[in-house]
């Protein structure tokens, strides 16, 4: 295994002190219990939007605290979900008397621990589970369809609304409605290494690529030769538009998330073929977001998302962010 | 070898497409010959700034073109110098009449060509060469030292100054300065693969590293048994502040470069070893770029670069930018 680190018990805390000390105008971190929140409060009282999950998928989530978008966030050690006592100190701590907004990838542990936050928590609040992956039903990890890079999409419209006054109910049927119009899939062409394993997750031959992979490196829908760019991309745009079946002339939002492995020059180059099939296909991409957002570690490959847009959406979208990861 | 790619000829073409229709706001393209360049001109007129060099960097140089730092850009097949061609056009295209300045990373390729295309440009011009790298004098692809991560500070930094009104000496003096005040060094955990070639540039044993490594992937220092985060901190720091010999007390910007493929959550705990040892030998990190800013494909690695600060350049480093890769 080749990582930057001193020991593997302390690299969490090392790695969020260093992004702490990195930007210290946007966030501050607590250890007992962990969790990272805004350096300063919001000028007015609002919803305060929490979400959190396991590490190695920087920059979500810690990456998109700061105005326009999260209050605090809990990260568990990689790939593991964080625990209720993180979500209660993180809420209490960012909480404006305006409820509290969880906003949840839909994976066992994640939702099973945020659920007894809920519960515990003494503060009004709400879950907003995202689950954009349409690659399975059900997974390794999960019930149902996973959430992956579509929720970054979720933070960032959310945490707009509820910088502009929404309240929690208002906030809650948001991330539903924009969770409900967006899609997601994915493909690896090698898989990573979780630091406590210390070997990859999973094996790949030289030649393949898993279509329909998790940003853990579970299973997708199938194992097969690698194929050119144009290929890929036609198979996850398919099934992303079969889920979400677009009219003819909408106006759509692509966000093409590399996985940690794979060259920004390569992830432009998706989304050059997706923006063309989504062209030829009648619709419109009129918002775009490429990089490493979502990642799995060092993962090589991506995913695409599609979210269908109107007014309200748009407007959230291009409304300002200033987080670490996104800032507009 | 495993990319997302169509046809290795046409690669480049299709991921700059893919990156203007991503941010049609900030940048376009020509390809006969290719360069990318601001979508929109400067609101008053200012000194020219170009840079470029072989592709493969991403987002080093396109993703720097906007308000605040470059107007037009010379992307090159991956690690393969641009020709002059490109540089006339990009010039004659950027031209307001204040003068040309070239920022140049120093490889053999690229200061033979922009110096051609120095002498042919019928616009008063100057270059900034920038050779930030302090692990080897002269390598693979150079005479004397490389030019690496360093780049990004002087491309922002002489980018806030032309903004503000900096004429054409000013700008070349001001990149000279930020160069000399800038070291870099970095290291491999793995190799990369230019599409063209299909296999990894070098080779490297699975417990190896290579320290001092270039952005291509061309030989360092030594390869040598991998250490932990803070050794190789250490050894890169002693070498960087060596060639900087800063006072102490002295506030420098402490910038952490990944080459591709180490995971965001790794380059930030290497941010926190760097800024506590820049702190034991008294001196003050008061600014910090984290990511992958100047990348070697999909190698996993990293490098650290300090630039020693005063008011000025403080300024300039704070000074709004508004580009696909750097924006505040």
């Amino acid at each position: 295994m080749k990582k930057f680190i001193n020991d593997i018990d302390n690299m969490l805390r090392e790695s969020i002190s260093g992004m702490v000390e990195a930007h210290p105008d946007l966030v501050r971190a607590e250890f007992e219990p962990t969790f990272v929140a805004r350096a300063t409060s919001p000028a007015s009282k609002k919803v305060a939007l929490l979400s959190g999950g396991g590490s190695g998928h920087e920059p979500l989530h810690a990456g998109f605290v700061g105005q326009g978008m999260l209050d605090a966030v809990c990260p568990g050690q990689v790939f593991t979900s964080p625990t209720p006592d993180q979500m209660l100190a993180a809420a209490h701590a960012v909480n404006m008397d305006q409820g509290v907004l969880f906003i949840v990838k839909n994976y066992s542990g994640d939702s099973m621990n945020f659920q007894i936050a809920s519960e515990m928590l003494d503060i009004e609040n709400a879950t907003v589970l995202v689950n954009d992956d349409v690659s399975v039903e059900n997974s390794t990890h999960t019930t149902g369809r996973r959430g992956v890079a579509g929720t970054v999409i979720v933070e960032k419209m959310v945490g707009a609304g509820a910088e502009q006054g929404m309240n929690l109910a208002q906030c809650k049927a948001l991330g539903d409605r924009v969770n409900a119009a967006t899609a997601s899939m994915g493909v690896a062409f090698t898989s990573c290494t979780v630091p406590a394993a210390g070997r990859p997750t999973f094996d790949i031959g030289p030649d393949e690529m898993e279509i329909g992979v998790g940003i853990h490196g579970e299973p997708g829908r199938r194992r097969e030769r690698i194929q050119p760019a144009e290929v890929i991309v036609d198979e996850l745009l398919s099934a992303i538009l079969k889920d979400l079946a677009p009219a003819k002339g909408r106006e759509v939002l692509l966000h093409v998330n590399g996985f940690g492995g794979t060259p920004l020059m390569e992830l432009y180059l998706l989304h050059h073929c997706a923006s063309k099939q989504l062209k030829s296909l009648g619709l419109k991409p009129v918002r775009s977001l490429v990089g490493n957002y979502t990642t799995a570690l060092e993962m090589a490959g991506g995913s695409l998302t599609v979210t269908l847009l109107d007014e309200e959406l748009i407007a959230l979208w291009d409304a300002p962010v200033h987080t670490a990861a996104l800032r507009w």
